[in-house]
């Protein structure tokens, strides 16, 4: 093989690779002595520090701000098939000790040692995310890989986020295996889904919630419960499962609402599960001024924080939707309140639950909190691999 | 009755109470107005703001650096025993909805709006703790509310936290109710155990882990195990059920393991259950030196930050507990590491597994957090009743 690309590091810049986070940002690098332009996305460089001492291999992205993601510790690492192979593999002894479906995150990029690769597992289907170029550059391997140590009848990218066009990269669907298919199913904690693949958000579900989900069962017991933002009744089919009395899912796609009604056909509770398409906002200020009370009710919205100058305005949003859930539980009921903002923190969130039902006159018991599932590990040198947080909390009016 | 006595808060000192938070610190309260000196502990009190206006009623300690508790906003509501018994039905409401088994904490203080009193149900007895000269002025009236709510065949008194003396407390341990008795029975997560009443510590068992012990389980199965500060084995006993095929667990204390060994056979898994009894830092030094390797290891410490001005100390115990354990773990094994050091956040004691993995050339993948079970809410403005943290992780070797 050729000589391997090298990028050095300005003086002191090492420090965050040592203390175990995998990025290079484009302005720690020396490109006096290691110029990064005309260099492939998608090469594997050796990364040094500023005294030529080599710190491992990284996927290069000369063209975008974070310019090298290290996927190596050894500076001998190829980013060949096995090297693929051994990672998937990693990965998947995780996901099986842990679930007995084969429905979850297979892969979850850094925090499994593969930067920018997603890889969700809906039985024989695979659905891959690339969130960088450098990565999509091996999408191939990857598909090699992900075929010998799975063997799935389909594999499927998907990468339709909008932040790919920041990094010049185009969005399509596809099938890299396989025909294409509509949708995906799945189970989770017990129950089954289908969910949209093509029209759906992100790669047709959303498998981060499942220890959360589980969680809430204990409470959906008899209750009648409010899922407000429920996507494809995710939280809604399971509460219905855990013997709620009824459930009402509110979300604004009327694909989303065709979903929850056959998701709570197929698990046997289309009796219990009721919906409301529309604006979250305004659902629930209509149920607010019908007189409705819940015994629960789970906000899980989508991130009202994208990016963190947004953080005044999602903070906003938070508050917003938190009093309106509040002021639709019974006391003594109980408020599931999520977040997948990266940008807001768990405690910030709580603070919103708090002032929330302090400015009611309502008091909170935190009786659990809940980040992403196992299938989403953290990587803890890395905080944007830890983006969720659910708080349970039961409401009761002020002592 | 009476008129009730009334305290007045300094200029501005009713800004944490408007908060939610329900202490008064004695430097708080306008004392040339109110003089706290002659007032007797345990008297129900109003507390006013600087203007006047009042907040509602706490519960005198004017001997204390914490004066007052507040234990409801209407100024109105004495202490009766009608008021406990109204308290007690609401947390007991709490526990009915989450678990089927009568072994639980049935009031954990302010997060209960109960200042100063824990009680820890073990299906017939019940276990009270008054952590306030001011709850413990009524303790007749409490015992007479928890007969009315629950009947139980034992109450027993066990006050023998060392804290006490800073109050001016003797410690005891007495049956209010039925006679004394050595030990509790209970389940958890399924498993019976039984636990030492005089000779144990707190007030006998530890519900606090009992959400991250039923997390664990699939990490146990066909698992080596290490159960560090063992206790009674409440980790290592549920390991052994979840299918470890072998669990060690570790002790100082002699009572301690033979409890675990009792509570093994109680549950069938005395072939699965062995013991250490020992210093944990020796014995995991041992077993490191006899090349021994686990696939979990259970690191539940005492408090090791008891106050504040212990944290550097306490820190470097726990950076040298968990650099041990991880040691003994078998490479895609797993860690659970929790702290109950309220001075402990989960934020550092992440950090401290990661660095300790760092050190010795470890990757960690972060797959689950639990804080205190749900018997044991948190109240959001009062940090003092969040103090139970663990981290479930994956240990890889460096990627």
């Amino acid at each position: 093989m050729s000589e391997t690309t090298v990028i050095r590091l300005r003086k002191n810049e090492e420090r965050r690779l040592k203390a175990g986070h995998l990025w290079v940002y484009a302005n720690e690098i020396d490109t006096r002595q290691t110029p990064l332009k005309d260099l492939p996305a998608g090469a594997a460089c050796i990364v040094e520090n500023s005294q030529g001492k080599p710190l491992g291999r990284a996927l290069l992205s000369p063209h975008s701000l974070i310019a090298a993601r290290l996927y190596s510790r050894d500076v001998k690492q190829e980013l060949s098939r096995s090297f693929f192979k051994k990672r998937i593999e990693q990965a998947l002894a995780l996901r099986e000790t842990l679930f007995d479906e084969h429905s979850y995150r297979l892969i979850f990029g850094e925090a499994d040692g593969l930067p920018g690769l997603v890889v969700d597992r809906f039985g024989d289907v695979l659905v891959v995310q690339t969130g960088s170029g450098a990565m999509e550059a091996h999408l191939d391997t990857i598909v090699s890989a992900l075929d010998a140590v799975l063997n799935p009848t389909h594999i499927i990218a998907k990468n339709e986020a909008a932040a790919r066009e920041i990094e010049g990269m185009e969005r399509y669907t596809k099938a890299l295996k396989g025909d294409l298919v509509d949708e995906v199913s799945l189970t989770e904690n017990g129950a089954r889904f289908v969910a949209p693949l093509a029209e759906g958000q992100k790669t047709g579900w959303f498998y981060d919630h499942r220890s959360a989900r589980q969680a809430m069962v204990p409470l959906a017991k008899g209750a009648r419960v409010l899922d407000v933002f429920s996507y494809c009744g995710g939280w809604g089919v399971q509460a219905a499962m855990a013997g709620a009395e009824s459930v009402t899912c509110v979300d604004a796609s009327e694909t989303a609402i065709d979903y929850v009604h056959r998701n709570a056909k197929l698990n046997g509770v289309a009796d219990k599960v009721g919906s409301i398409q529309g604006d979250a906002f305004a659902a629930m200020k209509q149920l607010i001024a019908d007189g409705e009370k819940y015994d629960l009710v789970v906000l899980d919205p989508p991130a009202f924080v994208k990016r963190k100058r947004d953080f005044k305005n999602g903070l906003a949003g938070y508050h917003a939707i938190n009093e309106l859930a509040l002021r639709l539980i019974k006391p003594g009921g109980y408020l599931i309140s999520a977040s997948c903002s990266m940008h807001m923190p768990a405690d910030r969130l709580l603070d919103v639950i708090h002032s929330s039902a302090r400015h009611i006159d309502r008091s909170v018991q935190v009786i659990g909190y809940q980040g992403q599932g196992p299938d989403h590990p953290v990587h803890p040198a890395i905080t944007e691999t830890s983006y969720l947080k659910s708080w349970f909390c039961r409401i009761n009016f002020s002592l």
